[in-house]
């Protein structure tokens, strides 16, 4: 039976998905454990089954800080880190990294348990206030029977949403990264859909999320620079009318609540404010926020490689918000069970949730 | 009355249009003519008044080699520079730089001049093939009465094509920077244009003729990696049916005609190719392909800044192949008149244009 705790609301709970056994996520997880010692501002409970934990830890020769194993229902509420593993979950047949059905399974189980801690009221044991998800296989979770789900982003938000969830709210993808923080409208759409799916709304919405991120993060009045969709940001009308009719409006909008919003404005050339100095003109803007997935993971990938850190926003169970993050490499199974997985990724993606869990509930909302 | 040339067909002509007046055109075409004593493959024929050229050179201190200066009727075939310019084009009343209907008039007849140096007969005096347009403005060719060109591109492509000429053989925008070499399939259309003009087609066009300019520019087998519509690349159907139906026939399509093409590839992820060294994977390709404007441009933008240059291909007037470059920058008309303006895109852009001259007219087109 579940215990109640008594957690400390100033020491929320970070859940970790430990992602696909057979890739890297075990050992970059073990690695980012290690190392875990200076950010106890979050408790730490890890999804997944300890062994390829244990093992990557071995084979790293690392030593991991003292944790206890349990399973979902039964979380010790004054430990500082527990892996929680559902004896239900398949057992492993094999090691060698590939898309494997029943690691596939264990991975789906082990977000779905880790959701399942987000959506506890929050004085109960267990409840966490933020997930962070290491890779998992597509592939793998279509071998298992998931293969519906194009990533984590679309899981959570099914699970973190009701029929009575307003359009607008809907989670926003924020990409955090040591040059670049950026926001999506629209994610995991075919491109015809995009114009159809552009609306005021929904660029305020994931505006704001972007927002807010940044002052969570320390920028207290972001500058915000919102993408133009069409080539040019429509040229006047000449290449497209949604940058007039959809983005000037929204951008009306953020500027009348107050957010120093500008655009829409040409992506082709925006970006480069991020790399130039200020000297040459760079540098004006804190937040990006792009209409579309290549529009905005394009310069994502290219300016901040593998050190960008992947942020799902607007989620919220049990009437608190849920903020979600991920490294932003896959499963790498070339080199998983090697010990040449580089954590920093990892570890980035676990800070950020720590940073940016909300100190009020739903305030992005408001 | 028009002099006959006796034109060596092994020196064609490359025609140079100074661009708007009042922007750094001159300045950077004078720099350049500075520095031309090595590139004489070919003759040169800038098109343009002369004052603005002879100010800029006096301004930077540097000397201009012998240049006849004539109208487009009369230039000597004999001569190695010439700059030419019509009694008929408006006198400029002033020198500040900023967008101005007269220098509009100017540079858009400047650049119509060129075109129609293009279009003569091969062995007629003054007949060019290739032309590299400097930057003009388009407010100042809109204040001239010329708006309804997006840009050069859709000038030229007026200009050298008839009714005749099929759409899969429209110019095509191929990108030559020191990174990467990029063709785009779409240009200036509103994105939600781009899935319904998106043929296989428009596809094997654009990349056959990419695959061309890489040959002339040295690769004899050019790698191609062509770009996916939507995210993923559709994620086998599920983001989207373009990259099945369109994108996948049109790779074997380039294929069975002997060229190295791989794709639909994630657009997100596959332009870290060019910056990846090749013992992390990277420099598996030598051309890429994007199915429209901001998801070829952003990559070029970022990685190869002001270095790119512009190219269109596949245009064609009397019988012959016609080759366009252009600088990446624009008229820059907050340092033009000041010295300040550096010349290596423009420099880039005519050593472009003489390297991809074609030795047999309307290979490409085979």
């Amino acid at each position: 039976m579940p215990q109640q705790g008594t957690s400390d609301p100033s020491r929320p709970v970070l859940a970790v998905s430990m992602g696909d056994p057979l890739g890297i996520g075990p050992e970059v997880v073990a690695k980012a454990i290690n190392q875990w010692g200076g950010r106890q501002s979050v408790r730490l409970h890890v999804y997944g089954q300890p062994e390829p934990l244990r093992a990557a830890a071995a084979r790293a020769a690392i030593p991991l800080p003292p944790f206890q194993v349990t399973t979902p229902g039964r979380i010790d509420p004054a430990a500082e880190i527990v892996v929680v593993a559902d004896p239900a979950w398949p057992v492993l047949s094999r090691t060698t990294p590939s898309d494997d059905r029943a690691a596939g399974e264990i991975s789906y189980q082990s977000v779905l348990a880790a959701i399942s801690a987000c959506k506890l009221p929050a004085d109960a044991a267990g409840a966490a206030m933020a997930i962070c998800t290491a890779p998992i296989s597509k592939k793998a979770w279509f071998l298992a029977g998931h293969g519906r789900y194009p990533g984590h982003t679309e899981l959570l938000d099914e699970h973190f949403r009701d029929a009575s969830t307003p359009e607008e709210d809907r989670a926003v993808m924020f990409f955090l990264g040591p040059r670049l923080k950026l926001v999506l409208v629209t994610v995991h759409v075919p491109l015809a859909r995009v114009p159809v799916l552009l609306t005021r709304e929904a660029i305020v919405h994931a505006t704001r999320l972007g927002v807010v991120a940044c002052q969570r993060l320390g920028t207290s009045r972001p500058r915000v620079a919102v993408c133009g969709l069409n080539p040019h940001a429509g040229e006047q009308g000449l290449l497209g009318t949604e940058d007039e009719t959809v983005i000037v409006p929204a951008v009306e909008d953020l500027r009348s609540r107050g957010i120093d919003a500008r655009g829409p404005l040409s992506a082709d050339s925006v970006f480069l404010d991020a790399v130039k100095p200020a000297a040459r003109g760079g540098g004006k803007f804190d937040l990006f926020v792009a209409m579309y997935h290549d529009q905005g993971l394009i310069p994502v990938k290219l300016l901040d490689r593998d050190e960008s850190v992947n942020v799902t926003l607007g989620l919220a169970a049990a009437g608190r918000e849920i903020v979600r993050t991920s490294p932003a490499h896959g499963t790498a199974f070339d080199i998983a069970g090697r010990n040449s997985a580089d954590p920093s990724s990892m570890i980035a993606a676990m800070d950020a949730a720590v940073r940016l869990v909300g100190v009020t509930p739903q305030t992005h909302l408001s």
